[in-house]
């Protein structure tokens, strides 16, 4: 596929070519939008964490570690079961190559990162299989709406990603429910993508809801509140309010799809402003289909990070090229901006080299995994 | 005195005049610090609210008045007991002039506002006479440098103002601990400065720490931390990491000063980037001595918006001449930095009419100082 820098033009070549020559040299500012959904304690449905219930810690975790480096409420860093260690690592080094400063914002949390955040007043997630999801999702999108404008009046433009375990299935949920074919599309961080289970959930939530496919199609608000996360309405508050005034690079894999139609359906007018950026992993991934999905919804770019961490010293990193966690974080999009902003000097192997750096020392910080 | 544009040279002329020249055209990001203390409940001791305990919805409702244009955790908008308006108006007003993107960052507050806003993880602050009034002030100050460094890597600069009742007897508390001669010199909100009564209520808190004037001279953060208020290691914070990217107006009265003695004494090299940014109404102050207060601590210069309400069609913003409030959630500094980035076509009168506009849609909304 054709590629700018490390940058590979996954969906709609032209317009992503016209989209990194607006950003190329501009230093973002990286916005992360946190959230949880006990969703994401259905066994096996996530591996954002090592245990379902730990997924709680993993969006804290993932935030510290851009501040600081390490976490702060673990010891170690967010690991799947299998011990692969978080894609906020990838973003962690881009944010240091090119000094890109970052916000993390706060949709909804069981436990609060120790930093500096922005609080949009909001719930941790339900289960979706009860129907109600999130109970304050209009007023957290409207907060996040306004942090989304003043924060980037000052911006050439942003990156948005986002932390949420369990993310891909209330994804599917708010997919299904504004009626797009989404059935066994959305991505996993999983060894093997658990679509089976996904579509059980989501059906469950839908009828819990009273809702069929579809019957959400004009009512994003809603599919957040019944079938989506906690994470969602601060997310699309923050890329409705961004992209009023900037371009936006959606950070993320197949939550970014969901994050679309959200924003798409609330004010189409800004899909001029918008792209999707994530990682080559993501896109090959055969058991989703994002660009797939995107095409549903609207024509935007879609830009993926092209990294290999085939040669890698550290077997926990080579995994990523196994398929497994493939994006999270921001990741992509914010390796994407690095290598923008550096008109193509930081590659994905100077990426890597820092985050080996930065994993070396932490992995000779304490067991990971463990509190 | 010399003035550049609507905006008066008040100490240090030729510092400032360079000063005004390095911001003239650009547009700052406004950060709102906010905090409380106990010490505001004292009877007599601030005006910052109807009635004593009411000063715990200040700051929460300054906050929403930028945002919002009116209060949200209160009906109307924070008065006086004499019923005159909070100077939150006359920020609001230099905000939509500009088109000036703003923050608010909490110290640690009893009553959170109705905003997106940055939480620092910050308790509200006790009463100084305890000798305790902030338990958190090297956590939260850690937290807002953070968070001023990372908002203004892409800022061309930053206007920081405080809305904290009970500040200035803290701000006295501060100074005093620190060995700067203060006693008589903070300002205050009320018709009639009640120093008396702050001197009083700073020995007893100096007596309850075990402190002597002087004795934390270098040590701000004990200061904070024994007699300063919740507002600031937040703003503290925010100013420290600000500076080393940015200018910054530090916009207040003489709480600015006690923050120039912690920003001064933690870093010194930061002097070159601050300035102090205030109303012609608090240097105009017979009471109090600000200018008297920042030569003893740091060679910078002292701005002051030249705005005057004498034919205000409101009684309550006339009352303003009389020099009661006189400052207040970065009024002067947030006017300053309008009229340098409009290169003086935002006038001391342009503010003055469209914070009328405002005041006379919230005058029909409610009862004042109502909840």
């Amino acid at each position: 596929m054709e590629k700018v820098y490390d940058v590979i033009l996954a969906r709609n070549p032209p317009r992503g070519r016209a989209f990194i020559n607006r950003i190329a040299g501009a230093l973002p500012l990286f916005l992360l939008a946190l959230g949880t959904t006990d969703t994401a304690k259905i066994p096996s449905i996530s591996a954002a964490g090592a245990t379902p219930e730990i997924t709680d810690f993993t969006p804290p975790a993932d935030a510290e570690l851009l501040y600081y480096g390490r976490c702060r409420c673990i010891s170690g860093v967010p690991i799947t079961p299998e011990g692969i260690p978080t894609p906020a690592l990838i973003t962690r080094s881009a944010l240091r190559l090119a000094g890109m400063p970052s916000i993390v914002a706060v949709g909804g949390l069981r436990v609060a990162p120790s930093i500096p955040f922005i609080n949009l007043g909001g719930l941790p997630g339900m289960d979706i299989k009860t129907g109600c999801a999130v109970k304050d999702a209009a007023e957290v999108l409207e907060k996040a709406t306004i942090a989304g404008d003043h924060l980037t009046r000052n911006s050439d433009y942003v990156v948005v990603g986002e932390s949420a375990p369990g993310g891909t299935t209330t994804a599917l949920g708010v997919l299904v429910s504004m009626g797009y074919d989404a059935w066994g599309k959305v991505s996993s961080s999983m060894p093997r993508n658990p679509h089976k289970l996904k579509r059980s959930v989501v059906e469950t939530a839908l009828t819990s809801a009273c809702l069929r496919e579809g019957s959400l199609r004009n009512d994003p608000l809603k599919a957040i509140s019944c079938v989506g996360d906690s994470m969602m309405p601060a997310a699309a508050g923050l890329i409705l309010g961004a992209a009023r005034n900037v371009p936006v690079i959606m950070a993320g894999g197949t939550q970014m799809a969901a994050l679309l139609a959200i924003v798409n359906s609330m004010n189409p007018a800004l899909a001029g402003n918008l792209a999707i950026g994530t990682t080559r992993w993501l896109i090959e991934d055969g058991t989703s289909d994002l660009i797939g999905l995107v095409s549903q919804i609207a024509d935007i770019p879609v830009l993926a990070a092209d990294m290999n961490f085939s040669k890698s010293r550290f077997a926990g990193l080579q995994a990523y090229e196994r398929g497994v966690v493939k994006e999270g974080a921001g990741a992509g999009g914010s390796a994407i901006a690095a290598m923008a902003w550096s008109h193509g000097r930081i590659t994905g192997d100077a990426l890597l080299h820092e985050m080996e750096a930065g994993y070396e020392s932490l992995v000779g910080l304490g067991k990971q995994g463990e509190r």
